[in-house]
């Protein structure tokens, strides 16, 4: 239904419809329609799991491309229509941030976390703020932009912020 | 209108009864609210003049720390308001991307080229995704996270940007 017709032709109605169960069936297990998209969202992505692997730094990287994939696929277009929902709903922004946001943002933070213990990545940036810088150009180009978001971006992306846009090292101000 | 009661209480007709002029009049100028609500936005955001000065990373450091500060004033209010329609409408995507984004991010890249002349910044990143890496970790939180930023994460996400989070220059893939 959300495939055809989006957020807006996904009702409780339809769903119960289409499932042949009742609507009282489907509100006991899931209030309103952005709960039970943000439960399919959560099946279509695998939430606190990023790849992880002997190497973080290719982990992270690994995460990235998964990234761009994702918001070019059927994850991309739920968190859009639930992120524009969630405008007028603050609670369906609470179920995006719990559900999917803070859990994939904690696992990046403890693969960088990992980069730091291993000396590939520097000890005095929060792996939060590392998190965001990685993945904030990339959901700012899909969900601000409502740009498309390519695979080879993503590692543009990655090697520019590994790396730094200045020529020289910088004292921290 | 839009401070008290949002995009919602912005209708032609309300601000045909607020400015005591015919709805036709307003229809003749902006076609639809939206329309209307862009160029509110572009009257108080000033959309071609990033600061400028001699020092071109000085005044990319103070348009990121500008930039914080508008999302958090009537600016940050108006482009969420427009991005959930924008949603559903992808004409109200192109007059923000028109009229704001496009103009903002061009500006931008200009003064990373600047900087990139004067030696400050490497001259293998494109000055486009330059500025992506600045400004995406600060859109992505006001907008899809729907956090507030500060003007302090602003100057972290600068410095961080510049230096790069790895520990030693990488080659370029």
């Amino acid at each position: 239904l959300f495939e055809r017709g989006g957020y807006r032709a996904t009702t409780i109605e339809a769903v119960a419809a289409r499932s042949r169960v009742a609507k009282t069936t489907i509100y006991r297990r899931w209030p309103n329609r952005a709960a039970l998209l943000v439960e399919l969202l959560l099946q279509v992505v695998d939430a606190d799991s990023p790849p992880t692997g002997p190497e973080p730094l290719r982990a992270l990287r690994k995460d990235l491309r998964q990234v761009a994939e994702a918001l070019e696929a059927l994850p991309g277009r739920l968190v859009a229509s639930l992120l524009s929902e969630a405008h007028h709903d603050p609670g369906i922004r609470v179920l995006l941030l719990e559900g999917l946001f803070d859990a994939r943002r904690d696992a990046r933070a403890r693969l960088i976390q990992l980069a730091q213990q291993a000396g590939a990545i520097r000890r005095d940036v929060p792996p939060l703020l590392a998190a965001d810088l990685l993945v904030g150009p990339l959901l700012y180009r899909k969900f601000v932009r409502q740009d498309t978001v390519t695979v080879r971006q993503a590692g543009q992306v990655f090697e520019a912020v590994l790396e730094g846009l200045a020529t020289r090292p910088r004292g921290r101000r």
